[in-house]
């Protein structure tokens, strides 16, 4: 039996029971009809928290100061944001700056500053502009359907908002999960971050929120490239409040097993919005490699694939150029045998045995032109799966990153 | 004293003495004027070779052939090389085309199939046109000046010449090195073939020589990114044919020492001109990081900078976006120590202790407008140092691999 996971109309990340959001214009992005650049995502009562962050080594004070926070304490109120600055590569001043953002914020809701995780994102290298923050904190007003204006507090040059929510069932208790997330995008010519912010009203166990969210993050947002460049700030974090009432969500349940599959169905869709929303991209593309020796081949080859520049131009010009694709899966150095590849562009076989046969070229260039293009290589070695998004390179993309503006 | 290696006035691979190449037009490339696509580069006599192959895990039958060939003896005449078509998968046909083109080789000069190397460059998927080769390889005609002709035979699209040889004393010996390769190009749009032939009248010890062309690969081609996509086909072979007469060239000796410095000037030339010439590109960039804590992860560091898109645009728009470069160092993970981090663009520091210095802005846009722009990156951590090369992401190169020409 299928899994029963529902989607809610306009669900956002303050979809779930207990959850409030807002935001206001403080002046660090450049002012424009409706931006807005600081905001809270706010639990009624203590969440339990799981979070991952960017494995780069240079990371944001904000970064490092709420998964200080975290390691302190699992249980959490609220998430305080910025964009237009990713508070990184300022030296001391930078967690100084966190610090108090994390105090002007708690302050705001009446909570204790180890309540309250802060995220940044924008430009590196220049100072929080304080005083702005300092005038504006207060001024943020919290609604129960608030989500949407955190969404479009966290962008920067993103086109769409990204965000979902999803209800499941839990022992008679309706369970709710919602998410918003942040692209690539930037308001001085800057590196994409990635921010996703979950919450959910189910009462869950602690450890296993934490593996859920972490195996959740592997299979959506790690499986995600705009550019090959991974920001200094990256950071996804899930809050579960317990507002539903159910009985509490463990590992190796039926209830677990349904509430892992409801999160990833949020990360996913959250992610993959992410890829459709790249840097100049005009096309998502998804990319699934089946049959490998293990999962971890079988990631490592499907992102490999997204990744590569020149399979991006291709999907980009619509040339049906599937060399580049093998190229793209043989870089990763992971096992195979090239005699059993098999090549499909939206679902139209064009290589098998390695080698190519006498496909219908007008129909995979048609293929190419669509808003979604899937490319699938069976590797029929093993029955490692995975499936990567990524997005078309275009002349769009060195525009936006090129743009002088100092 | 520094070592003696002398540039020679229109050095190339024929240089050294005792080698001749030459090329013609078969039809594998479109035409055009001047264009060729099927050479040779013949040693008189039998040459003791190294060579390093692509890692990626989808060979072109033509790497395979020659890395057994070689496995089976050391001792080679001739390299056959293709533009046009990489004889890549394309099955089992690829496998006995390339013994084939060896053995057409191999007749033409006289001598055994066994003696003879072979290498393709160009589309990938598209079986070898056996017939033009056929018909054509008998016309070669070798000359003592060929090495030119031979390095218009393998480019595609590159858009300049690249070779170089140089001259050193080995015992009252004057021993020359010379080198040919091709970078980043195609005719269909198609992935970048990096193809490097390099050449020395030396007499020098085989398992010496193997290890500095390993060496001296692992510090220029190795260092090497245009776009980050790693082709089925790359190849870099050195030929020793002993015809300069001087004595043994053995590894732990001074000669061993300038022999080896006189293998990597050629290599990193050769290097640095496909940098240049990448696609699309307008600049060359070279990345120094010096101070890490291994010579690896200062190799690792310098070529993640080369190789991030971030980067690439941001220096083709004359961007001091500096946040770029730091991002770029952070995303490998290597172990750093941010607040002891200097950063340098064309020698103006920019950076010091991991945050910005008042610097003066309109001067380092100057210095990123011009041909050739030196990032510089001191860790403070060790003393590992190293220089990788790559070139400005622009439209252009977009517009190049997305041509729809099928």
């Amino acid at each position: 039996m299928p899994l029963d996971i529902r989607v809610l109309d306009n669900g956002t990340v303050t979809s779930p029971k207990g959850f409030k959001a807002g935001a206001v214009y403080s002046g660090l992005k450049t002012p424009g009809p409706g931006k807005t650049d600081l905001g809270m995502l706010v639990s009624d009562t203590p969440a339990k928290t799981a979070a991952t962050f960017s494995q780069n080594s240079i990371l944001s004070p904000s970064v490092t100061t709420s998964r200080e926070s975290l390691d302190k304490g699992r249980n959490k109120r609220a998430i305080v944001v910025n964009s237009g600055n990713a508070n990184c590569a300022v030296g001391e001043p930078g967690f100084k700056d966190a610090l108090e953002v994390v105090s002007l914020a708690a302050n705001h809701i009446g909570v204790d500053p180890s309540d309250v995780l802060v995220c940044s994102t924008g430009v590196i290298g220049v100072e929080l502009p304080m005083g702005l923050i300092r005038a504006h904190m207060n001024k943020i007003e919290f609604s129960e359907d608030g989500g949407s204006d955190l969404a479009n507090a966290i962008i920067t040059t993103d086109t769409l908002l990204k965000q979902k929510a999803v209800s499941i069932d839990v022992g008679g208790s309706t369970v709710t999960i919602g998410g918003i997330s942040k692209g690539s995008g930037m308001i001085h010519p800057n590196m994409a971050t990635m921010l996703a912010f979950m919450s959910t009203d189910a009462n869950v166990e602690q450890e296993f929120l934490s593996v859920t969210l972490s195996e959740a993050v592997n299979i959506s947002f790690n499986l995600v490239s705009v550019d090959t460049d991974q920001s200094t700030n990256d950071t996804c974090i899930l809050m579960a409040n317990g507002a539903a009432g159910n009985a509490e969500i463990a590992a190796g349940t039926p209830e677990g097993e349904l509430f892992a599959a409801a999160v990833t169905d949020v990360a996913t869709h959250l992610a993959r919005e992410m890829a459709r929303d790249g840097e100049g991209a005009t096309k998502l593309i998804e990319s699934t490699v089946t049959g490998a020796h293990t999962v971890e081949d079988a990631r490592v080859a499907a992102r490999s694939i997204v990744a590569s520049p020149l399979v991006k131009t291709a999907v980009y010009g619509r040339d049906p150029n599937w060399g580049r694709i093998l190229m793209a899966l043989g870089k990763t150095s992971i096992p195979l045998d090239e005699s059993k590849i098999q090549v499909f562009i939206n679902d139209i076989q064009i290589v098998e045995g390695g080698a190519a046969i006498p496909y219908h070229v007008e129909s995979v260039v048609q293929a190419l032109g669509r808003p979604e293009v899937y490319l699938r290589v069976a590797l029929n070695v093993g029955d490692g799966d995975a499936t990567a998004w990524g997005c078309d390179l275009t002349e769009e993309y060195v525009v936006f990153n090129s743009a002088y503006t100092t």
